[in-house]
């Protein structure tokens, strides 16, 4: 029974990448903890830069000025 | 003081029906735990069937298939 | 595809309430929306009385004061 | 770590509004609890009035009868 | 500026299969979205059975009668 | 109407650190969108260092290993 919520900033996360980490996190769970694929729901919430806060600035502040949440 | 945080996947759920998911629930907590309804508060989020995964699977590729949540 | 999280003060709830809240709210689904109950997942969560804040004061304190939560 | 998670109604909230909120919630979490602000996250979300319920009743439903959330 | 939250039944998960959700799940979204690790927070919560509710049961009742959550 | 959940590592906020926390938030809804404390409800929830992932590792690990969230 788990219910997995991920909260990201909105920014062009495309519907194949939504369903890799659909796919990925639901085998995670099987593969770790034996649950049964039926009862793992997984919700995905795109947040606006503006409403997000990171080290006391909006994101869209934060990527006006160049700074991203790449891997370096 | 109940926060009653609700999500579903978007699929045309109409303005009297969420107002009959408030009024049920609210009464619920009135009628079982004796809770002044002026402290219950109720967040309806609706996600994008892209957003939502189930068994692994994006509901938007599920519904595709024909497979619903309806009741049987 | 409902998933349905409530949080609350922790304040004597018993197993029975729990059971009456989550088949009261399970059948509000299934009646209001047809949802099948076998994708309706329920997630009760008491929260401690320090941990609850209600116009900006502790509910510890307010509870302290003879401030309920009851209907009046 | 602290994950701060804001949910309120969608009524015309500005993105100065959205920044202060920001640097206002990360400031105290550094003030009271030493936080590094680098470790805290926020997310704004708002909320259609047609689904947030407050007394039993859809927000949409008292702003039309004139009942709003101001401080009086 | 990934956060995850992860909801499941309190059944004995160890440490070590935490961390490797933990380890799994980010290197999903540093594999699938290019995060930066250092900007992905998870967080487990462990939900007792009485305080779970699928198909309108309560978990703690479902397992008393032998239905698990194990992948079949 | 906001409803403000708080997660962060349990370790050791004291109960006059939640209540500062739960007044400095709640006035910054008043200060900042004139919102009426009464309808202002915050939930603070300590999550276990093993039960927080950071960077992919558990807290737990990252503190044995002396990394703090303090401000530098």
């Amino acid at each position: 029974m788990p219910f997995i919520k991920i909260e990201l900033t909105r920014e062009g996360v495309t519907r194949e990448q939504k369903q890799q980490l659909i796919k990925g996190i639901t085998d995670l769970f099987t593969d770790i903890l034996n649950k049964d694929p039926q009862l793992t729901h997984i919700s995905i919430q795109e947040v606006e830069l503006d409403n997000w806060g990171y080290a006391g600035e909006q994101v869209s502040v934060l990527r006006e000025r160049g700074i991203t949440a790449d891997k370096k």
